[in-house]
């Protein structure tokens, strides 16, 4: 399901961002019986459709443990497999190039963490197919996910070394939207660091526009439920309309770089929300830390759109930002809200 | 050392960057005695000043294993150690967000890697010190890295779930320069990805001047070398001067945003790599690959300055382009050299 990192909803508008490739590789075990970790962590082998991607994955790890099939192995390499949670699991250590000038892990590092844990989800439970990214019935009737909505509240950012669990699993959302949440966990101290919520939609890759979910697609997602609350409070994260006119601050012209394009040469949705960041002052960044932001994707932004970033401040309390983000052209790219918190003294400059 | 990762040679009119601050994170081992798996492979463990630091991490990993310090943990968990080696070495698999539009992991992956590998192994042999990046020596001499040049041959790009190791060492070069030297494999083929080397200066903090090696660190730094021929061709690498009213193609008005800023709130000299790209056309771009390129720093790029990106093809072939970092101030931030390849169509968008 490659639109989790690299397609975004666009409303009426919607246009797609591609499909993400994904490859088979071949088991080669290496010939200098090298040390090999992959980090994930399979709590949901028990799921249907799952069992394929597993054992691949099980077998490779196995190899390269040198045919010591150990418990040790089993556990510690492959990961514990918990039965019928249908809770995925990853660990990450974060890395020196993961922080940013507040010391910690930046919030592109976070969102980047989530899309990479509900690719491996899906990739588990056989919902990952190769060059379209969506469910078998999802492929065979040219539809494709897109995001819309993603919620985030961060605790405590983790820094150089942390060591962090993310666990991500589905839950019912409305008749044609998908929810996943997430949860990143120290792993040390099993805090709560991160949680966060989005929303997919689907829609035909051809026509452009939105898709009520297909029976035969419904039947294929459904199993994958954990029947929960939402993690988040919904209405907590709806977003009020903004008047471009009457907002604070603005930042004209930025444009997309080479680098910020993914694998599909489209913009990744994670950098939209640093665009959305980038009208905050700096005065206020270098002072305070996100503790929370909700974005709402509206409309791709192409290689050649020229985009304005434009804050306000809320007027209620001074901890929370609005944001816009809107190409020259006119149309609304994004919008967000974001809260904050004073940044701890030893995460200042 | 934070300056791997966060400084830059600045020739005469060298300014630091700042430092990086390391923590020391105290043991506490998980309470729900959870899987971790950490992936330095560290092979270097005989080299003085690097037992601590070892020890620490080998004990965190075998509390993570519950006590059951079998073989298999050792080995697959803390790596292998190979005496004298003095080659440090760890482990990444590549993730879906380390890919760019050519769906592979991206030239900044590549060198967030390197910087990562250099870090740990900087700290592995106790020559990184908390809240400056400098050896103890340096440190009481108000002494810094600065990062002069890197040049990076890329054979093979890794893409999603490719598994990489990353092996790092330190080699004699000039009396007051320090060059380390890193190769990528492929962890299933052996086959050698990435080559690459960096050249390193010392310089007064305060002051912003280079600095002779004081004895006292010559004696620190020195045996860590290794005792073999540089990498790369030397040769290669030399950068000719660039007139900057004749290059090609220009991109104005790029300036640094907040993301693009690292723990010192400088820009991170990754960067500087993806801003001297931003002027080869697009056209170019979405059919050829980076196969090496040289970057020498010359002055830090502040918050506030409006650099422009130009580029030059090369008149004998069309492989090689010239670049060249300017602010519009007038001074250079950086200039380089690319080689490319053709696309593999499979590459292609």
């Amino acid at each position: 399901m490659a639109s989790i990192g690299t397609t975004m909803m666009l409303g009426r508008e919607t246009k797609s961002f591609g499909t993400l490739g994904i490859k088979s590789k071949p088991f080669h075990p290496p010939p200098h019986g090298g040390v090999l970790l992959l980090q994930a962590n399979f709590r949901s082998a028990s799921m249907k459709g799952s069992q394929t991607t597993l054992n691949t994955i099980g077998e490779k790890q196995l190899k390269l443990l040198g045919g010591r099939e150990s418990m040790v192995a089993e556990e510690f390499v492959l990961g514990k497999v918990e039965k019928d949670s249908r809770i995925f699991s990853q660990n990450f250590t974060i890395r020196s190039y993961d922080m940013g000038p507040n010391h910690t892990a930046t919030v592109e590092t976070l969102m980047n963490l989530l899309q990479e844990t509900a690719l491996n989800h899906l990739r588990n439970m056989g919902l990952l197919k190769e060059g379209l990214g969506s469910t078998p019935e999802m492929s065979a009737r040219n539809l494709i996910w897109v995001l819309s909505k993603v919620h985030v509240v961060v605790d405590h950012y983790p820094t150089w070394s942390d060591d962090v669990r993310v666990e991500t699993w589905i839950i019912r959302s409305g008749r044609n939207s998908l929810a996943i949440e997430w949860v990143i966990y120290d792993s040390w101290t099993e805090q709560i660091l991160t949680q966060a919520s989005s929303m997919f939609v689907m829609m035909n890759k051809e026509t452009r526009k939105l898709s009520e979910w297909p029976e035969a697609v419904r039947r294929e997602i459904e199993p994958q439920y954990i029947d929960r609350p939402p993690l988040l409070d919904k209405d907590s994260s709806r977003l009020r309309k903004l008047d471009h006119n009457k907002m604070e601050y603005v930042r004209t012209g930025l444009t997309p770089r080479w680098n910020d394009l993914d694998i599909n040469q489209h913009v990744n949705n994670v950098k939209y929300v640093a665009a959305l960041l980038e009208s905050v002052p700096i005065s206020f960044l270098e002072n305070h830390e996100l503790s929370a932001f909700t974005v709402e994707y509206r409309k791709e932004c192409a290689m050649d759109d020229v985009v304005q970033s434009l804050t306000s401040f809320c007027h209620e309390t001074i901890d929370q930002c609005f944001h816009l983000l809107r190409s020259e052209g006119g149309f609304v790219v994004a919008r967000g809200r974001t809260n904050w918190r004073p940044k701890q003294e030893k995460h200042k400059a």
